[in-house]
C-alpha cells in the first residue's frame, strides 16, 4: 500500500511538474512563454528530481512504466508488484494531468493553437514517422534505464540525499542532448494519461488527442528500457564487477 | 531571539536576490535586460538556497509566512512562535525591498513604465482573475511546502549542508514549472512587503502599488501551503511509512 | 577487461549525449533548433557527468585519451594500460557516433546546410588557424585535466557520489567559459572517431569531413593535458602539499 | 609559500575563467556571442567553483582582495598573512587575463569595438555614477562576503567536497540577481589587474583602458566585504549562537 501511494503521488507531481514547465513556455500569456529548450529541459529534470525526492524513500521512484518493466526484465521487482507499480503510476499520471490544467486554466482557455494545448499534455514528434520515432524513444529511454542503473546499483558511493538529485541531471541530460526529436516522453504513464485526460477534460479550443501517435511513447519506450536493463545487467555489470568485486 | 533575527535576515535575502533577479531582467539598461525566464527561475531558486544556507541553522529557514503556517497546520511550531517568525520574516522582506532599491537605484530611475517597476517589488498575475489566480498560487506553494516536508522530514538522507541547495532546486522547479501564471508568489511576506516598501519609498516613475491585486498572493499560498502540509502529514506520511518504521 | 568495457561504453555515453546535444541545436526541425550556447554547454557537461557515473567506478572514467595521456605523463597509468584506455576509447566514440546518428536520423535526412551536418559529429573552428585553434585547444584541455587533478586527486574531500557531478560542472565550465573558439573538442577520440564516423555513414546531404582541421583537435588536447598534469603534479601538488602532509 | 602559489593560480584560473567568459559571450564570431546573461552568470560561478577546487584545501580560497580583507576585519587573518594573500591574487589576476587573450586572440583582433575588447577584461557600470556604482558593488559584495560566511563558518554541515560548489551557487546568484547594473566585479583583482593586462597588452582594436571607473570596481567590493563581514561576526552570528552554542 505505501509503495502504491507513493508511486501515484510521485508521477502525479511528475507530470504536474514536467507537463506544467511545457504548458508554461508554449501556452498563450504565461511569462514564460517561448522561454525555449533550456526552460524546457531544467523544468522537466528539476521536477522529476523532486518527485524522486518525495516517493524514492518508499517504493524507490520509478514513477514510469517503462522503469518499472525494465527492472522486472532484470528480476528487480517481481510480476506482481510491477503491475502494482503501474497502475499508480497511471493513476497519479491521470490527476497530475489534471491539476495541470487547474493550474494554467486561463492559459489554456487563452490558447487558440489546439497543437499547443495538446502539447502541454503530451509529446509529439518533430517529424513523424513510426520507427524512427520508436527508436529515438528507446534510444533516450535505454540511457535512462542506463543511467538510473549506473546511479543507484553501481558501487559509486552516491549517497541518498544526493541520488534524486542525480536522477535530476540525468533527466536534464535526456532533454538537452537527446530530446528535440520526439520531446522525448521516455514514459509511457506521462504521456498515454495526460494524452486521456486531454481527451476527456473540458478543454476549450483543444483538437483530437492525436491518437495515431499515442502507441509510439509507449512501445518505443519499453522497449527502450528492457534493452538498457539487459544490456546493463547481463553485459555490462558481470563485466565490471568480475575484478573488483 | 536567534531565530528571531535569523529569519529576518534569511527573508531579507530572499526578498534582497529574488526581487533582485526580477529588476536585473525587467529594468532599463541593466545587462541582464530581457535575458528571459531561465535568469529569473535560477535566480529566485538558487537566491533562496542562499538566503538558507544563512539562516537554515539557526531557524529552520522557514523565510515564508505561509510555509511558517503550514508548519503550524500540522503541529511543526507554536502559534506564539509562529508569530515570531512570521513579524520577522516580514520586518525582513521589508528591509530587503528597501536594499533592493538601492541596489538598483539608476535602474528604477531609468525605467518609465511604471508596471516594470512595480514587478521589481511584487508579482502581478498574467491574466487576472481572482479566483484562478489564487488556485495556481495555492497549487505552486502547496507543491512548494512538499516539496520541504519530503526534503527535510522524510527518511531520505539528505544531509544539513546539501538541504539548501535541494531547497534552491525545489524552487527553481516551481518557477520553471508553475510560475509563468501569477509569477510564483508564493510568499506572501516575499510580496507583501515589498508591495508596502513600493508604495512608500520615493521611486520616480512609480505607478500605484495595485492593491486590488495585493490579497492573491497572500490568500493562495496560505491555502496551499496549510493544505500542502495537510495532505502530507495526514495522508502521505502515515501511508509512506506504515512499513518502513 | 572491465576498464575496457568500461572506458568504451563510457565514451560511447560521452559522445551520444555530447554530440547529441550539438544535433539537437543544430539540426533542422529538432524542438531544440537554435536553442543555444547554455544547451550546448550544460548538455555536453551534465552529458560527461552521466557517462562518469556510468564508468568511473570501474576505470575512473578517463573517456578521453588526452586525459589518458595526461596521467600518463605523471606516471598514472602505464603506457600499456594507456594503450587498452585509448583503443576502448576510440571504439566507443566511433560506436556513439553511430547511435547518435540513428538517433536523430531523420533530422540529420532533412538538414541540408553539410556543414551542420558535420558539427554534430566533430568540431570545428569559429576561425581557422592551426596555430591558434591549437593554442585555444590546448588551453582548454589543460584547465580540465588540471580540474580533473584538483577533483579527485587534491585533499579536498570530494566524495564518490559527487565526484562525476563535479567533473559535469567542470565541463560546463569549459564550454561556457573557454568554448567559443573552437568548439572545445578537449578530446581526441571524440572529434577524431566521428569525423570517421561521418566519412564512412551513409548521411544524406553530408560534405567532406575537413580533414584538414582533423589533427588540430587530436594534437590541442594532447599537448594541453600533458602540461596541465605536469603542471599540476610537478610544480603546484609539490608546493601545495609541503605544509600540510 | 604554498597559500602564496595556491591563491595565485587560484586567481589565475578564476579569472581565465570569469573573464573567458565574458570574451565567448561578446566577442566578434565566437560561438556563443550573444548567448547572454545566463551564460555569464553559470559561466562565472561555475569558473569560480573550479578554482575553489583547485586551491581552497590549501589556502581557503579567498581569491579575491575584498575577502581577504572582509576576513582580516574580523581577526580570520593576519594583516602580513593578508598581504601575501593578496600579491598572490594580483599577479594571478594579471597571469589569467594574458591567457585569456591568448585563448581568444584570433577573437580579439577581429573584434572591432573597444568597448567589446575592454569588457572581456574589466567591467564597467551599465549607468555610470561613481556614488551608486560603489553602492552596487558594495551591496553584491556583502552578499558575496556574507555567503561564504555563512557555507564556511556557520555550523551548517557542508562537508569539504561540497563547498566549493556552495561557492559557485553563491556566485551564480550575485550574478544572476544582482549583476547587471556593475557587472559585479565583486574583486578587486579580478577588475583591476586585468585592466592592467589590457593597457600593457598588444591587443589590436583596443581603446583606453577606462581607468576613470578603475577605483570603482576596487573600492565597492572593499567596502561591501569589510562591512558585511562585520555584520556577520560581530551582529548576526553571537545572535545565531546565543542559545545553540
Amino acid at each position: 500500500m505505501n509503495v502504491f501511494v507513493a508511486e501515484l503521488f510521485g508521477t502525479f507531481l511528475l507530470v504536474l511538474l514536467g507537463c506544467g514547465v511545457v504548458a508554461n513556455v508554449v501556452l498563450k500569456g504565461s511569462k514564460a512563454e517561448n522561454s525555449g529548450w533550456i526552460v524546457i529541459s531544467l523544468g522537466w529534470g528539476f521536477g522529476v528530481g523532486i518527485a524522486v525526492y518525495a516517493a524514492g524513500w518508499v517504493s524507490g521512484a520509478h514513477l514510469n512504466p517503462a522503469v518499472t518493466l525494465g527492472f522486472w526484465a532484470i528480476g528487480g521487482i517481481s510480476a506482481q508488484m510491477a503491475m502494482v507499480y503501474i497502475i499508480a503510476q497511471c493513476i497519479g499520471a491521470f490527476l497530475g494531468a489534471i491539476v495541470l490544467w487547474l493550474a494554467y486554466k486561463q492559459h489554456f482557455d487563452e490558447t487558440a493553437d489546439p497543437g499547443l494545448v495538446l502539447a502541454a499534455f503530451s509529446t509529439g514528434a518533430a517529424i513523424r514517422n513510426t520507427k524512427w520515432n520508436i527508436i529515438s524513444e528507446a534510444i533516450s529511454t535505454a540511457v535512462l534505464m542506463i543511467g538510473i542503473l549506473a546511479i543507484f546499483t553501481a558501487n559509486n558511493g552516491i549517497g541518498a540525499g544526493f541520488g534524486p538529485y542525480a536522477v535530476a541531471i540525468l533527466v536534464c541530460t535526456i532533454g538537452l542532448c537527446l530530446g528535440g526529436n520526439t520531446g522525448y516522453a521516455v514514459n509511457p504513464a506521462r504521456d498515454l494519461m495526460p494524452r486521456i485526460a486531454h481527451a476527456l477534460l473540458p478543454i476549450k479550443n483543444k483538437g483530437n488527442s492525436d491518437w495515431g501517435y499515442a502507441l509510439v511513447p509507449v512501445v518505443g519506450p519499453i522497449i527502450g528500457a528492457v534493452l538498457g536493463a539487459l544490456l546493463w545487467n547481463n553485459l555490462l555489470l558481470p563485466v565490471f564487477t568480475q575484478q573488483i568485486s
